[in-house]
């Protein structure tokens, strides 16, 4: 089978040119720029390039952004503090706050912290609840950024048998909920699969679309794809590697090579899902700009 | 095979056995007696047969119940203005406001309205959402009172297929996600079904669970049950019937008579899930009155 390959990156350059271009009209029209505020706590390199990044996308798409550090000993009560300070700051539209964060701070109590309505990581039990319901709310980024996707690449999803390997808070649960909702895309017949799962291999078999979201490298094989099959690759396990400058590499749950024959559309990693989950941040900071939700 | 009938009667009087005693305790040690309040609105037949029969259960353990009715032609205004004084009065533990309402009311916002601390019912968006995320919550009464069955029953769930027909906000999405969460009852594969799924008996065939909740009397045949399958029948369709008083019989979504033989567990209609939902509100209740949750 010759596979078509989901580039995300282009598709997030795309976006983020409409969102840009959207931007433009706003301030012309005498609006407020949008911004987003980004916490970040401690050094984490993986947590200081998201970071980075977000705040490098906020500039090309004309967002004011606001990077607010802490060092990994602050007390959580400084922290909500915080949290508070950006709840009631009427320039700012929507903020994050990177996760993980260290042991001592409970990432659940910061999180309901968050005023839900400039909460656009989708991450607060509102948003949460609204996205199950059907209801508008911000939808966090990763599944969000999957269905655009299938959007974008005009992918049949009604009546499809969709498997999704992992039930994460932040990504299997969620993605299956919206391909289960009435909707396009949507209307799939959706199967979670996770650790406890007896028949993986036959279960993925039958799959239409597979959604692989456990982080475990190369897991997908060739033998457990069905010939046509819409592959979307989640993982993103850095592994060590001589090759690159950083001395890592990224690698998706999917084994590509043997994969990519047997697949109709697939993703790669990096370049597929991965740029897709900026940009539904940077979508959901403009929905609160406008206070198109909430 | 000789199958196990779930006896949901049975069941739903021994818990309710034990909450009686528990609110025995309770006022025995200075505690408040449990307030349950209960708004209906108009004269729906369905609607007033389920509110008399919660009343009457909140007598039969002990709690106190108030009924607010409203007609039909009650303003939304006037509804949300009761919901704002039942959220403030300190005595009310908890309240639900009876589902379906007149269509010049948006159930969406009244719901919203409800505190979700109060909201015993688990619609409200946190509720949901902290049940996604796996956080302390009040759960809708039949996703509830399934597991519940499950769990008297000893019945196994790990690592099962399980089929979920039907993908409502109150039955079929819930009861998917507590069936997948990391827990028991848990743990399972889990498949949800609905009106676009296009191979339906295949699916229905692998299943070890199936939770029938599509509302569709007799819709699952023995020709789409595996032998040894556990059915859960969430079903209650009114058909007319010249044998009863009350003009009409309950009809469950499974085809009782072919379908038991095959089956190792399964809950009648009515005396399986229906009693249950009703012990899952008085829990959520004495949960509130404990302030356990919130």
């Amino acid at each position: 089978m010759t596979y078509k390959l989901i580039d995300g990156k282009a598709i997030s350059d795309q976006i983020k040119s409409e969102i840009a271009e959207e931007v433009k009209q706003m301030i012309a029209n005498g609006q407020k720029q949008p911004h987003l505020a980004v916490i970040i706590v401690g050094h984490d390199g993986g947590s200081e390039t998201y970071v980075a990044h977000k705040v490098k996308s906020c500039e090309q798409v004309g967002f004011k952004s606001t990077r607010i550090a802490f060092e990994d000993d602050v007390t959580e009560e400084v922290l909500l503090a915080e949290i508070d300070k950006l709840n009631r700051d009427p320039d700012i539209d929507g903020f994050i706050v990177q996760l993980p964060l260290p042991k001592h701070i409970s990432e659940e109590k910061v999180i309901e912290a968050i005023d839900y309505r400039k909460d656009v990581d989708g991450f607060h039990p509102v948003n949460v609840g609204r996205m199950v319901i059907g209801l508008p709310c911000f939808v966090s980024a990763t599944p969000s950024g999957i269905l655009e996707l299938l959007k974008r690449y005009d992918i049949p999803t009604s009546g499809k048998n969709c498997v999704v390997i992992g039930r994460s808070n932040i990504v299997g649960k969620p993605v299956a909920l919206l391909m289960m909702q009435k909707a396009y895309p949507g209307d799939a017949t959706v199967t979670v699969c996770h650790s406890r799962t007896k028949n993986l291999k036959e279960i993925c078999l039958q799959a239409d679309i597979i959604i692989a979201a456990l982080g475990s490298p190369e897991f997908l094989k060739a033998d457990m794809v069905k010939e046509g099959a819409v592959i979307i690759d989640v993982g993103t396990t850095r592994v060590p590697s001589s090759e690159t400058k950083s001395g890592f590499r990224l690698k998706g749950d999917v084994a590509f090579e043997e994969v990519a024959p047997k697949a109709s559309y697939i993703t790669p990693v990096p370049g597929g899902v991965g740029p897709m989950t900026i940009i539904s941040l940077l979508r959901n900071t403009l929905l609160a700009a406008k206070k198109t939700i909430y």
